[in-house]
């Protein structure tokens, strides 16, 4: 069974730079877990780099953000190394040393052609439920700004009890859910909505 | 098996808004298929009017835009027509009626709690490759510009070569792939770039 | 196992367009269960107002209507509320949203060549056992009479424990069932009935 | 495998009181075959009478009557010679004898309870495709008028490529099919159609 | 496994025209069960006739004699009373309608080339023991005689512990068992019988 | 499967005490297959010395007789020597050492309880085809005179194409088959038969 | 699982000339099986001439002679009778009906080719344990001598802890069992044996 | 399936002390193979004299000897040259290095108590049909006498035909085989055998 | 399973050369186990007298020499002693008789090609854990100092917990482990090692 | 199946630091093929140092060496620079990349408690026959003197058909193999051998 919106995300224990990580433990937190394919690679330093100059953003959001691919620790260490001395990051996340392979199996991240491990991206909520994933070729780096977007709406819903409609940025107004019975359509209709289904809420 | 970045996308015939559609005909053009849980719902609406309103742009890229759900075909009229009259919305691209399913269980889109569909988003290139996918839940609206964003990177990977770092934008420069022997790793050094293993290239 | 004449009808719960509804709650009503192929369409529209202009009667039989098809309670909302703009139809009766056809698949109503829902019809008795059921294409309506005559013998033959010849309608006297042994036959001819297996009952 | 609407319909070799018969060497005709309890019964008797005397109308819609039970051929004459004794019925189709249950399994006869044949009745047009079928107790005679109600409506179909409405009879307009693009629902309610989706011809 | 020599005969219950049977009730009697192809037919009819007009002397020897065929209840009493009527015999016996062949089924009874049933016939001692069975065709009938002396050797075996040579008729001695010892083939010997192994006993 | 009425008799090559036998070689001929418990027993030596005092019988039949027990060919061949010097009988008929029993095992022939062999008893037809068969415990002798009766009205059978009635003997009239079709009952009243379905012949 | 050197002894349970008897029973005792082919044949005859003559000698040792055929006890009986009266000889050792070959099957005495018993010889000391075995063809005899010879190199066993070389007869001294250890060779040399791994013992 | 009487010997291919042997090359010759359980032990010693000092009887016979153990060819070496220095033994047949034990697994010789190899004999004729066997424990050593008589026998009555009897010494005559029908078993006693089964004959 | 790095090393009985062997009562003690093709063979003759003349050192770390052939405990025997008498060897550990090849089989010694025993060494600690395997063809002898060699550092691990670098000889530096954070890695800089990853103590 | 001394070393394809190797095109050529734990980390620091140092002997003894870990080809590449840098090591050797551990797992290499990589190291000949073959824990580095040791002696007995004895070096003269026949082995004693089995051959 490979991973869904809604799940429950799948536990595991795991080596990192931070030292060792039991995922069950994060429960109570939003968490972006994201995999990139290897340490000393191009698109994935640009993408190190990126999410560590908007760890301060992902800190306020209360957000814990956890990196991971199937290098070793030793590899990463290296790496992580690398990247402070010569681009001056300071990856203040843990990356998770996946090297057996099991997180990524289960999080449905081995490309079947080359067996490498794909860009995976996944936001957990505080009960631990899988709610949003987005998964990108080794080519084509992520957008970190959308990311961010997205935590705010699925915040927002996880506050407000409202949906958010295409296009939405934090400011906007939500909208309510359709209503489920011919009752309350003609009801929903009396507010001045646009129509019986769709109707904003400025909460 | 689930569909995954780098598969062959599965083929399908099925009715459309637009006549039925066979999908292996539109090999050679880029598709963006999503899929939305139901007509006449507030949060589908507002894609429909978002993916319609940027409707030119898509045409432009010359990517195929496909709607899908598991409403029939009659629901499908009956909705497209309200959002004519009442949101003066003229849906210009095809909406599937995956009415029993057989699209949505191959491209991995029931919600196994509800047994509803998810938004799933799939962008698809010339050789029917899935290049992209992502998962949202009923309650979060897409960003039609992030679609476009991302099209736009695949569209410089497959024209250049070349790979796009994170937060790149058209326009940016993008970076070359990493070495794959220590020889490569010595010559690519003397070019000046940061570090072996990255390099960037205006192309 | 395929439902048949005799057998408890198979239980279910499901969202309907007066509210969620618990088969099994019903139990102690007589129950006229059918569905149709799609909301939309025209026979259904005249099905759906036919069974309307009738539900006076269907309530003085206390049996209790219920409609159903896959479509999702959305298009239900949307199309009886067009029904009533524009056919002046009330439909008193909840129509159930089989969306994800677990109720079709139970009462063996998916057609396997063009996979769509056909026209079903079923009467439960308060015992929620099957009494009669009936199949009809798509491209033919349904008969609300024979309907209504069909749960009369039914009720007749409930109530008086007698059954009902070919052709009967309410007010022609019913029918004894044959007798099961020798002896009892020759009873009966005594009674003078036309043969020693055939005695009507006025009761 | 249970018969279904729209199946081509089980093929059977068997013993009727008119002689052997051989079911596919009816192709080309409509066929009415109707399953009964048994022999020397009087909800039986009462039906066998009522076929009997509307036979000449099937004949004149150019139907062949089959009826069938799992009585002996040697039973169904002594019956069919007390019945023109007693009753003065000349059973002018043929009885079919289905002694060891072959046919009664393949058409779902059997009820799973009594072990016994419940009351089927299947309507199969001239291409031996199942278009209608009724399941009813053995304690409720069946209705001959709607039978024939039924096929005059299947044949005004098969004629006129058009669907009969609800509570349909023969004179009555019948109904063209709902349109399946958004282009045609536009051009459809040109005609001056109540809705798009319902346009009555009398053809 | 086929009903042998031996064997605790299986149990059943059935209809019959004398009412229900439960068979395990018999037990303590010896029961004489026999089949026959079907109701209205010329030799079934001379062998019911045959056993009633012996019915006397079946039950002197305490013998429940059983009919069995596989024709309904209905169809049953529909012939004894034709024979009642046209053949004056009085069938004091239960004739089983072994309808749905459960019981054809254990005794073998079914003939695999027509499916119908042939002529078999069970002597069953008051344990319940099947003693003796013989098997013939429809063309063939029984002859009464043989089963009654049949069941006198049985009787005869079953109260004295002796054996029944060939031919054997009420009266005859019977003959000892074999020694099973070569000191009791010396003994026997002595006894003046005609060979150690044969040994006549009046009894 | 066990031997039935109407199957082909089991083929089988067998030793006996006229030399070697191949069954299918006496194709074209009546045979009487016999088996009986064991060599030098009691009941065995009247059945033996009974059969042999009738072969005359037999043979003007022109039926093949053929006994059979497990025991070795020696083993006949003491006994049968014995029956000729303490009992005057000589066999003329062969008797098979079935050994391996592996006839027995195909006739049905072996008792569950004890292991050892039953009475059976099979008239086998000129097509090889089982046409009788009976089966006797150990300590039952069985009646020639019987199974010559059931000989001749078997080739009675064969050669009038006539049933015979219960209790039928040589010289008595046959019966003629019941008619199959309501009409043929009706042609068949008209020869003065007591009633449709029972018509002797003299022949 | 074929009976090995070693193993237990199969138990059994079987009729004999001199009663029933049950293997187990024998535990304690010296026990000689030995299977022939068939009674009333010669080489078995010699044999049961040969044992009967050293009847006294196998007494003399305190074994147990059983001899065993697949004929039934009556063919056992007869032909003991005969070698009494035309050989005088007394078997006065058990000869046992394996009947149902069930003996046979575990001794593997049953010969492939022609499914007839072979001649099988097992001595089983009183331990219950298979300790020797021969199979010869039915065509050559056994020598009763060599039987001797080897029960008393087996009792000697028994008896001195001694093992007996090539070529033994009683009164022979015995060997001793190699050591298994380094030391303990060099120790046995020093006793004076031709090698450290062959002493002979006279006890 | 483990080696019989009557079966087709094993083939092998094999390392022994005078070179690698096919088995299958020795057709045509009488080959006796006798297994021992191991080099440099006492009684395996004893057998090896035994067997070399009557060689040239083996030899005149025209029988090739086989020994065969599961030591290694080096073992076999080693102790054969200590049998030549310490016994003046010179071992002029093969002894076989079954070391992989694949042999002595077809041939049945594995004790399954001590997964150690038993004495077993094997006499195998020209056309390499197993016709003797043979299994003696390890603390038993042969009788080389015995294996020499019963060579005799088995080749005697490869010659003439005969059987040979119990006790049967080269020079005595032979028995022929029993008759095997009624008719011989007369014909045998008119040349005045003691019975109709046993007749001696001198050839 | 077969033998693995880091696995409880498999169990066994055995006899040996000094006796009876269970393996698990060796816990406690470094155990050197290694394998050899044959007895009485070249360069396993020179591996018993290197590892005897030895045996002194692997003494001193109280190491448990065993070896192993599939030889029998006497052929084992017979080779000692002509070591001895030949070779002056006096091999003062227990050489194992696996006979029935069951240890050969778990720890993997098999070949596969010739099914003889392969060259296989195992060093296994106090907790009978395997920590060291090699594997070496029947052709090339055995280094006994590397062995030495690897006992020592495999010590030195044990008591200092060090890890040792290549072509460590006693005496050298070890390795400590590397670090497996981030944070370790730059408080393992600070002390002066060449790299973070890499730092020799000497304990 | 695990690998084995004397088997066809599996094949592969693989990314190393010097660009792409199939395996199975190294044929004819002499291959080393060793497995270590991780890059940076201690131990295998130093071998990769130490084989590095001793470079040039696997050259003259025309060795193909090729290291082996499964981190990516990245990884690889960073630390060979780190080693290049700042241990003024230049490996010259290709390490392959076994990121998705295939190779591994057929060369036995994945340790099951902590599913990281052992040291293996097999030694391969130009036949691609797996000759030597030697696992060592992570703790414990290499001897590269054994390995070349182990090489050369592969290589004497490659060239000169001899075998090596134990603690053998260049130089040494080798040992002939043990005769396999009887006659062989008092031959080969003529020759002035210290034992039949043991011969040294300088060659």
């Amino acid at each position: 069974m490979t991973v869904r919106i809604g799940m429950r995300a799948p536990d595991f224990t795991a080596l990192s730079t931070k030292g060792p990580i039991v995922f069950s433990s994060l429960k109570g937190k939003w968490v972006v877990l994201f995999s990139y394919p290897a340490d000393f690679t191009p698109v994935c330093t640009t993408e190190i780099v990126a999410f560590s100059e908007r760890a301060e953003d992902f800190k306020k959001l209360e957000v814990q953000l956890l990196g991971l691919s199937s290098d070793t620790i030793y590899s990463h260490i290296a790496w992580l190394r690398e990247l402070k001395e010569h681009f001056n990051t300071e990856a203040s996340f843990p990356i998770i040393a996946d090297t057996d392979r099991s997180i990524s199996t289960e999080y449905n991240l081995i490309d079947e052609k080359s067996w490498g491990i794909v860009r995976g991206i996944f936001i957990i909520d505080p009960n631990q439920i899988v709610r949003w994933m987005m998964y990108s070729p080794p080519e084509i780096g992520r957008n970190v700004e959308e990311v961010l977007r997205t935590i705010k709406a699925l915040q927002f819903n996880w506050d407000k009890k409202l949906s958010t409609p295409a296009n939405w940025v934090p400011g906007d107004p939500g909208v309510l859910a359709a209503p489920t019975s011919l009752e309350d359509s003609y009801a929903r209709e009396k507010d001045g909505a646009p129509r019986w289904y769709l109707k904003k809420s400025g909460y």
